[in-house]
């Protein structure tokens, strides 16, 4: 049976790229697949990044991940979500791939060059961090990822100990494949400097959880096709962030209002802000309100985390103990 | 609270160097520290090592080296004593630790160069044991670890990983100190080339579970001070390595007759032999029996093995759930 597997970096206020990109991805996987659709806060993932993360704030960021795509439609009654240090069994999995896979390849991957070129001293985490994302997915037994292409490395890796330990052991696992949100790299950060990311800070994110004034006076400032000089210049609606947002936020007849209007300057670039924040506050208000009834329940956020990893557990154990048994782990009776 | 704690690698059949170095004293501080005497067959560290790890061959070793410590006399109601394996928050504390953890300091480690210099493809496993070993020793928060010298560098990096967690997130951790049990170091292998160790093979160790036939094979044939070349030579019994056995194995008045015998060539080195294998046969024969008394019950051994995982958990978890609240990782209900 297929079954999908996505690990969530517990950012706190996941931005718009984010939602359009992965997370409606995963709503329309959770209504594909149910219950093997396998989504996980990897907060385990999260400590090895000593530039991002800060410990006051990481249980804090990932109740709020968790809060963002419930609020965004995806339901933990039907899908499996769930918090990774909340499922002891990653660990035991990359344990024994940990044994499994050479240094040297785990030295070659380009993410862990181009991260610990940064660093004075490279924390051990960053270079084990493929090896606990393969566990994470090969726990589930689970053959379809949705990455971005800046994982396909580490899918490839994945795929590799998949075959390491079938031929160590006997088969066991599947080799993953990972499936690409193509259109979600594409979209640009509101400051106008390329995509739209966190490693940028919040300047160049609208994030899905953001007040709607506090988007609209990024929005308000954001760069437009440079052609524009003046409110009587035309412009070129493709070349222009507002004209990628209208995309993702405006329906049809507005999409083709402003292009035409930006086109002749019938339009001035407020307008065309305007008009997008319509699109904006139609996407995000009901989605903020159902996180803000959330957050004033926390324990039933909780409660379906708890129940999450009950489920994700429910999948881990029987894969593991078949792991402990062919790997040589005595047998507890 | 003074609290001991000791990783037991499973090979199986320890040999008289375990035996007099390690296993006598882990029996003897039991009967000082009680339950806060920690030992942990370290199944998890024994798949690190690609030369000595056989999955067929495992379990049977973890469960033979329950038998054999419980055989010399560790009693598992007295002391904590369990299988690593059985134990997840030792890989859920490695993996905090491999975030504080430095690659440079773990490739600086002797005993990882030594090893990975044999091998053409360097297991990550390898790499990263010595954390996993900070974590055994810190999830109990025992502060004394008695070891090979060969360790001195691993608890020195334990330490080090100590204070990193305690400046991190505050003070958390002891700093665990070494405690060498010296004489057993410099106990000869049986064929006389150095050392008695497992990576020379079988043909230089003497098992304690070692069937006495087998035991005097290997004595008949080995070694003495090659001075004595026929029967009425003196020799020096501090020269060979069965002179070395006797002081293990026989009372006071056997040692100084065969010391004064090979001395004055007064015996030959077959008597002299002969003499040892009683004091052999006096410490390992009851040995035995209790051993085979535990083999006929497996049940009983594996019960005891779950008992002291329980015991275990009932330290480690506590110190996890502080651990977890400080990284961050968001609590269950």
């Amino acid at each position: 049976m297929p079954r999908v597997f996505s690990g969530i970096q517990p950012t706190g206020d996941p931005h718009i790229g984010n939602y359009f990109g992965a997370m409606k991805n995963y709503v329309r996987l959770g209504e594909e697949y149910g219950k093997d659709s396998i989504y996980c806060v990897v907060d385990l993932h999260a400590i090895t990044n000593p530039a991002a993360y800060d410990p006051a704030r990481l249980a804090e960021r990932t109740f709020e991940m968790a809060v963002a795509n419930f609020a965004a439609g995806l339901d933990p009654a039907k899908v499996t979500f769930f918090v990774q240090s909340q499922v002891p069994e990653h660990h035991e999995l990359s344990w024994v791939f940990t044994a499994l896979t050479p240094v040297g390849e785990l030295e070659r991957m380009t993410q862990y060059k181009d991260k610990s070129e940064q660093l004075e001293s490279v924390p051990a985490g960053l270079l084990m961090y493929p090896v606990l994302m393969a566990a994470d997915i090969l726990l589930y037994k689970a053959d379809t990822v949705p990455v971005g292409e800046d994982q396909t490395q580490h899918i490839e890796l994945t795929r590799e100990i998949a075959r390491k330990f079938n031929h160590a052991y006997g088969d066991t696992f599947p080799e993953p494949k990972a499936v690409y949100a193509k259109d979600a790299l594409r979209i640009p950060g509101v400051d106008g400097h390329g995509k739209m990311g966190k490693s940028k800070g919040e300047t160049s994110t609208l994030g899905i959880l953001e007040p709607l004034d506090s988007i609209w006076q990024k929005v308000r400032v954001a760069p437009t096709d440079p052609a524009r000089v003046r409110r009587t210049d035309p412009g070129d609606p493709d070349k222009c962030l507002i004209g990628d947002y209208h995309k993702l936020f405006s329906d049809r007849p507005t999409i083709e209002t402003v292009y035409a209007g930006c086109r002749t300057a019938g339009i001035g670039c407020v307008d065309c802000k305007k008009m997008l924040m319509e699109g904006v506050r139609r996407e995000l208000e009901p989605l903020q309100a159902r996180a803000a009834d959330l957050r004033a329940d926390p324990d039933l956020v909780r409660d379906a985390l708890e129940q999450g990893a009950k489920e994700a557990r429910a999948i881990a154990r029987p894969v593991m103990e078949e792991v402990r048994e062919k790997v040589g782990f005595l047998k507890a009776r």
